[in-house]
């Protein structure tokens, strides 16, 4: 018994991988939120397909277990990547509430996970090359963290200078976070610091990029599609790019 | 005037996206480190190759400026993601320290970043689920980064409760920065703390899978190939797999 989860990468057909692809032509059931189903329609032809809403993730992971428990070849699909913030976490979840066997062995469920071109990655290449050196990623979403602890993750990366991706800045119902997280970096970063917003990266339609400050940044409008990243000590714009450096030039010169 | 650069992904052909394999097939001068280039011979025919060692990264950004400049349309090629701790930051450093002018204009250099699957996804993929909640990735090589900036950062990571992603564990020359940054975490979380190590993930030889704990890993053999994820207190180990949840079971149940 086999179930698949898939990366899509960020939403154009040309950043799928031939692997992704793969999985999806072999597939008898592919199980998805609405929104990937669509951006995957050419691969989905004589496919059984099991849609569901956004929040969903947990019906759709058990739909999934059944399916692939009962014989059939199963692929969930995540945009991005499947193992960050995406659906391949609640599949394990749920195998593990369940006791369902994991392995190769005939009684088993083998659980594969494809990646996909992370979100991250995608709004970095848009924004220049903010992720050179070290970063951290954190979820504003309080949905099912509480957010004393997303606060007190911002506020010690803030301290460790580490640049700063932010998932979920903002979603229907979630207003004041992205505001809050700006203030509580602002704390130990300067207003000044590079900050970027791109929203619908790399995807078919919709994208939108900011480059801005952390003293003006939170007056922009983002949404749940929107990755935002905060700069450290060390990053720069030049020619309206985005870059943390790792040193090199400082090191040994730039002839 | 345009200079791109490609990410590869992890290693295998089936890993790389439509996007890539594009840019490689319409360029004049593929510039990039030997291991990348031979990961990619297929699409090479009939280019311009610049080769070079491993630790040359501002030499190959150096010439792969100089050619973009003098007309070529050149390629830059990077393992996993350009963008995470690779090409990208050092061609964006030198290009501010040359003056060059950046952008879509005719006096102009174009700079187009192509993301690919970052090594951190690979490994993940193939542990399971680790990084499905918040996490930061930092690179234990101190040949830029002075070694008590690490050590700071590794700490405070440790006490946000992030996962922890490190880069670069070891390399010639670099041994004890592993064992030093094991004990660093383990001043804030327990010895049973889950923990992978990925050698050359989902690359077509080498690849080696170690799941372990924070208070065995020091043992472990890992080099510069290596991807370790340390867990945070919410990771588990189920059917062999590393899972960091998002809660969902714990908040909905698990039916």
């Amino acid at each position: 018994m086999r179930l698949q989860i898939v990366g899509l990468g960020p939403g154009r057909d040309e950043v799928l991988s031939f692997q992704a692809r793969a999985a999806l032509s072999q597939a008898e059931v592919i199980v998805g939120y609405k929104t990937y189903l669509d951006q995957v329609g050419f691969l989905l032809e004589g496919k059984r397909i099991v849609s569901s809403a956004m929040t969903q993730e947990l019906d759709r992971a058990g739909t999934a277990l059944d399916l692939a428990l009962a014989g059939d070849r199963v692929v969930v699909i995540s945009g991005g990547d499947p193992g960050i913030y995406a659906m391949a976490g609640v599949v394990f979840e749920l195998a593990r509430a369940r006791a369902i066997p994991l392995g190769s062995g005939p009684e088993q469920l083998q659980i594969e996970v494809i990646p996909g071109v992370p979100a991250l990655a995608a709004a970095a290449a848009i924004l220049g090359a903010p992720l050179t050196h070290d970063f951290a990623c954190i979820s504003l979403s309080d949905r099912l963290t509480p957010w004393d602890v997303i606060t007190k993750r911002l506020s010690l990366t803030a301290q460790a200078d580490l640049v700063i991706v932010l998932y979920n800045p903002k979603s229907r119902g979630r207003h004041w976070q992205f505001g809050q997280a700006c203030q509580i970096v602002a704390q130990t970063r300067p207003p000044d610091t590079p900050m970027g917003l791109v929203t619908n990266a790399m995807r078919d339609e919709g994208e939108k990029v900011v480059l801005t400050t952390l003293g003006q940044a939170a007056s922009t409008d983002v949404d749940m599609h929107t990755i935002v990243i905060i700069g450290n000590s060390q990053t720069f714009v030049y020619g309206g790019r985005m870059v943390t450096p790792r040193g090199y030039v400082n090191k040994y010169g730039g002839k």
